[in-house]
């Protein structure tokens, strides 16, 4: 199939935000979306932005059955390992399920990891559900290690009530 | 005690080197450490940062064995949420044995949650390790969820010839 993978422009905002309910919804949690295509503008196309992204496009004649020529994204970040340096980290990687099986979500992840490297960044990180087979199987058979199941590592997080009682802790200045 | 947390200088970077490999120790992979302060000094006070840093101060008079005043740090960057938007991530938290017990692990981990606060984060996150009980114990005694215990997230990584093969195959514009 014929696609390009091209970065995202703040035109792509509403597009990029179908797609995260859908991948949303493919993993089981719709319901903890809260996040708008403004606020995907904001954060994604300011001065030093929150995240990068591509788009996979097709062209006009292989729309998909919605109409949508935006069929794919990768949403990614720099992050920072102390024991190695530069890391880019992989949020989501998605594509519309018509349009799997034609090496879009490869050529995705492959072009985050180029880009990556030009950056410097000795590691390309992602999450994925235990249950989640399918993305496991396919990480794994492009050669990505489970650091969860190698070295124990476990995502711990601070949210809400939580992490307003953190803050307000915090020592004066 | 008497301590002061402070946000990371340049100058630091010497200091905040020597910690990462007691903490690298401390982990039980002190090989796995690549970084010098040159690096850290580079990518952390650069145009687009890839991390900041906080560090932990105390007096003189209360220096540590080996003459140290600088005996703590936390390094943390921003990451984002696609269902929640922008998080801040602690990669590090490290206060030396000799000052444990005094709140300085607490106070430079408030101090990320209030930084983060502040930056509209809606999230703290990080990582331990599963052997690392009194880290674990530590953040769920102060409200963390562990999201591998609880939702089953893995981490998953590419590096060396992995990422390299990876960003070989990206398509070329």
């Amino acid at each position: 199939m014929n696609f390009k993978i091209r970065c995202a422009a703040k035109e792509d905002c509403k597009d990029i935000s179908r797609m995260i309910m859908d991948l949303a919804i493919y993993e089981k949690m719709p319901d903890q979306v809260k996040i708008s295509h403004e606020e995907l503008e904001r954060d994604g196309f300011c001065q030093n932005p929150f995240f990068e992204c591509l788009v996979a496009e097709v062209p006009e004649e292989h729309k998909s059955n919605e109409g949508f020529t935006v069929i794919g994204y990768a949403l990614y970040f720099y992050t920072y390992s102390t024991w190695k340096g530069r890391a880019v980290y992989l949020e989501d990687l998605y594509v519309m399920s018509e349009f799997r099986g034609n090496g879009i979500g490869t050529a995705l992840l492959s072009k985050v990891a180029e880009i990556g490297k030009k950056k410097q960044c000795v590691r390309l990180q992602l999450s994925v559900l235990n249950w989640n087979t399918p993305s496991r199987d396919f990480y794994a058979a492009k050669g990505a290690q489970d650091l969860t199941v190698t070295e124990g590592w476990h995502a711990i997080r601070f949210d809400g009530q939580n992490l307003d009682n953190l803050a307000n802790e915090a020592p004066k200045d």
